[in-house]
């Protein structure tokens, strides 16, 4: 019998098989009306689910490439550059500014940190401000969602430009693109969007438009006026990726129909099963225990347990992909994605393997109440 | 019943239901060892299909993005760069390397003519050298396969680096990476690689490397030592289109298993054929009638018929997707394109539609010829 994969990482996530079919569908041609029609609806959800009235910018490239678009058209060489970072990719966008010739000035918190808008007032305060502000949603590596919301609010009052990389956030979480004043919201397509990866996009207010026209960093492909004179004519600057771009608009399509509202809720729900399931175990949380982190569950292995055994154990004997830790957390912790098409029954597999898998490595768990705990939390949490 | 289609364009062009079932198939983790073997494999056969034992870097961006990375690799701002231009990406390439802040010197002819070696030889010695020169191999817009070898031949004699831009000839017609010295092969996966678009790649020589070390040129997502590291522990800087890839590797079996030169062999007689069908209804080649040029058949649309017209009508009636002129030839020439996933009966297919088309446009063309004409030229050149 062919074996079930399960892909419970925080990205690439599940496609529904709608999606499947439409990225797997003949080709279509890019500057062909049958293609307009999708990408005409597919760039308009995108500023639906980005809840903004501006352009949403898509390029064929991961979340990294569109992150790097938004610095190659705020910044010029020696801008200030403000990167707020408390795990792998706050480390990540530091390291992109510098590669970009940025003046880069970091509020660095240890991973696992959630980021405060009194300590970013306080750095912006500290540095006589900064003209462009980067921020982690979603910090994928440890399961934080920082309240960007109150630290984009403090940024925008020092007067400064607020990039917001939600790539893995975008459509699990709640983000008002122009309620909350954010100038550049980044995404991609294979986390929440439930669409395999090769796509990013970026979100740009008037305002970064502005800046735009006098950032001297040279951009071709990322270039954000490129793009969006090619858009305004349902053309593309460059050929895309149109078999993704055909999923990407099936699964908004599908995303919109589900809510937006009722997605947040749910992947609320399923964030505090799965935390609720692996306390029941007797792990404990890398994760924090707050409903607003609903991306990733985050676990410490237990004493004397390699995360690395662990994963590799639960994809050879069930087909079940999680991942484990990113650069100092390797080994040491194993986290659990359910952001995009994800129901309780993913989790519950989650914890049933992991439980079997944990027990046989001699960890000391208790066994028997996870999967019980986890389905009784979430139907508590959707009542 | 639902309608043909035929996607007779130079990119994306046809891809082939093996190819599409492994893009349509679940989606896998970029780091798992699933993935891994789909990978090796894959950038494995990119080497062999550019003949080359340098690595190859795979990319998550179109062509553009490709040969971007050769510029932002290679350059540092101010140093100069030679661009072949004689077509509408040539003359993106001279736009690209001055988005950049390069010192572009141009090589530029008419769209639609022959780069000549001696006139590159001559430019060369005028400018007292160049660092690096970027030559197009099969210049889209106009059907030219240019003669690289001997251009490549009298770059490196000068000093040069040869960066060249194959994204619509690999695969097709015959390219040597290392036999011929070249030292960047740039190309794409929707060409005569049989795959929807969404990849690029890069093959670097060992001299390319050293002068990417001293090159200052900002980079992040393109950073060609980023990838390559990331390649030799088959995994990548940033989360890769794992469907793309999947559906390339298939792809690159596919080709190889009919063998590169079976392949070339297919193109030449097809690209025969097209253009002896063109020419049985009476219509003037844009194209070179030589047999190098086997990508692209480029026709000047008749007397008082718009070329926009003729493939709309082809479109709506027939299902069948030929391109129109880009730049200055807009509306002027018809292009259709046989690259990839092609046999026979596709070109018979496109001439019959046109032939018709253009009939009841009031052309005044030869009927009746161009299908026979075509079909016996193809089994001629296959003897």
């Amino acid at each position: 019998m062919p074996e079930k994969r399960y892909l419970l990482t925080p990205g690439p996530t599940p496609v529904p098989p709608e999606v499947l079919a439409a990225v797997g569908a003949p080709v279509i041609h890019h500057r062909s009306p049958d293609f307009r029609r999708i990408y005409g609806d597919c760039l308009e959800r995108l500023g639906t689910v980005c809840r903004t009235d501006s352009d949403v910018l898509l390029f064929t490239a991961s979340g990294t490439g569109a992150v790097e678009s938004a610095v190659a058209n705020l910044c010029s060489p020696g801008d200030r550059l403000l990167v707020v970072s408390a795990g792998y990719f706050g480390e990540r966008w530091i390291e992109l500014g510098r590669a970009y010739g940025c003046d880069v000035a970091e509020l660095r918190y240890e991973w696992g940190a959630s980021p405060s808008p009194d300590d970013l007032a306080e750095r912006l305060d500290e540095l006589g401000g900064a003209p462009v502000v980067l921020l982690t949603h979603s910090e994928t590596s440890t399961g934080v969602v920082a309240d960007v919301q109150s630290l984009a609010a403090v940024a925008k009052e020092a007067g400064s430009l607020v990039i917001v990389d939600a790539v893995s956030s975008l459509g699990a979480v709640p983000l008002q693109t122009d309620a909350w004043g954010i100038d550049v919201v980044v995404s991609g397509s294979q986390k929440a969007l439930m669409t395999p990866p090769g796509l990013g996009f970026a979100s740009v207010s008037s305002a970064a438009w502005e800046r735009q026209g006098t950032a001297t960093m040279p951009r071709f492909y990322f270039d954000w006026a490129r793009t969006r004179d090619a858009q305004a004519k349902l053309d593309s600057a460059f050929t895309l990726a149109v078999s993704l771009v055909a999923g990407l608009n099936v699964a908004l399509e599908l995303l919109l129909e589900e809510g937006l509202e009722a997605a947040f809720e749910r992947h609320v729900a399923l964030g505090r099963a799965c935390r609720e399931g692996v306390k029941a175990m007797g792990l404990e949380l890398f994760s924090p225990d707050e409903d607003r982190s609903a991306v990733v569950t985050a676990v410490h292995s237990p004493e004397g347990v390699d995360a690395a055994e662990v994963i590799l154990a639960l994809r050879d004997r069930f087909g079940i992909q999680i991942i484990g830790g990113q650069g100092a957390l390797k080994g040491k912790i194993f986290r659990i994605g359910h952001i995009g098409w994800f129901n309780i029954f993913d989790i519950t597999t989650a914890l049933a393997g992991l439980e079997l898998v944990l027990a046989e490595a001699g960890a000391e768990i208790e066994r028997g109440f996870a999967v019980t705990r986890a389905l009784e939390t979430y139907e508590g949490a959707r009542v």
